[in-house]
């Protein structure tokens, strides 16, 4: 599956200290009405909480990492779950030793400092998660 | 060597569980006649081989990372070797610890579930991977 | 605080083996008079310096990485600081085992090879870095 986008509002900020990252950047997206696009950041969090899905178990496994840690990398998307934009990301974090750590943000990580940008796309057809068998995961329909 | 560029087509989308994610997206863009341009995506791998390449003994080395990893970040861009597009693109990956490995990717990373983005560039000329005496590698001409 | 900015220029490129790539990356924005944008890049490096902000101490602390590593992602923005534009990126970085290490990007990380992007943004009003109370880092305004 892949459709061709065009480029639409692009919007750059940052998160104040304390706010929850997937929160805040789901919000922004739902009040400008951004339904599609991508979302990137950088920064540091105070503490951090990722998943990893089991693809045996079909589950996600979260890990709370209940510590100072930088941002070297957040990428994600914007489509529509359930009629409202939702914010798929992952994250990558260091630790103080410089060791890198990650995984799929979940809701419980808060911004130190985060400088954030999301990049609107227009697509003539709305694209929506919908449960895919093969994976058991929330995803674009693939044909 | 810096040449500057114009946005061309945006294409995103996600790729079947199984499939190789550097062929794939190899295969999107030459299918797209994409020459020149970025790639982005995140998402999860039943396998993952990624490259290190040994600055002394300029040869790559490979790693065999055979489980289920999360892809925390793929970036990469896309231009012309041999006269076809080529994606060059390194991966982050995380593991069931949030612990993060990763190297330039190779064939044999095969998708669990991949949500990808190519950005592609036009350009006045080609830019065309040569072989670069001072790193042993094929990069982009320096002036 | 958020902003909605337009793109301008996108520069593609490389550098050149042994350059530092904090104070390259940041002479090709003010060479091009980029104030505002973002940038990208993956390679290698033959060492690295990266910070880590002691929240608590509100202070940075560098870890020198005096060998060989990938550079998995590269990822920043470019700015205003003291009326000149200022690169502020993190990296992530991988060794022979495929480890991934990383941290906020110093100078004394030098290129192997590096291919870079840089996305510049047209605003209304520019974007200045201020010293944040909250922090101790210098910021974006927030409101």
């Amino acid at each position: 599956m892949n459709i061709t986008v065009t480029p639409g509002r692009k919007i750059i900020g940052r998160l104040a200290k304390g706010e929850d990252l997937l929160a805040a950047l789901e919000n922004c997206a739902r009040e400008h009405g951004i339904t599609l696009g991508e979302v990137q950041a950088i920064g540091a969090v105070t503490k951090a909480r990722v998943g990893y899905y089991n693809q045996t178990e079909r589950k996600y496994y979260f890990l709370d990492l209940a510590r100072p840690l930088e941002i070297l990398s957040l990428t994600g998307n914007i489509s529509l779950k359930d009629g409202k934009p939702m914010v798929h990301a992952h994250v990558t974090l260091s630790d103080h030793d410089g060791l890198a750590l990650g995984g799929h943000l979940a809701e419980g990580t808060l911004a130190f400092a985060c400088e954030f940008a999301i990049q609107e796309y227009k697509s003539a057809t709305p694209l929506v998660r919908q449960m895919d068998d093969p994976t058991g995961l929330f995803l674009w329909p693939y044909k």
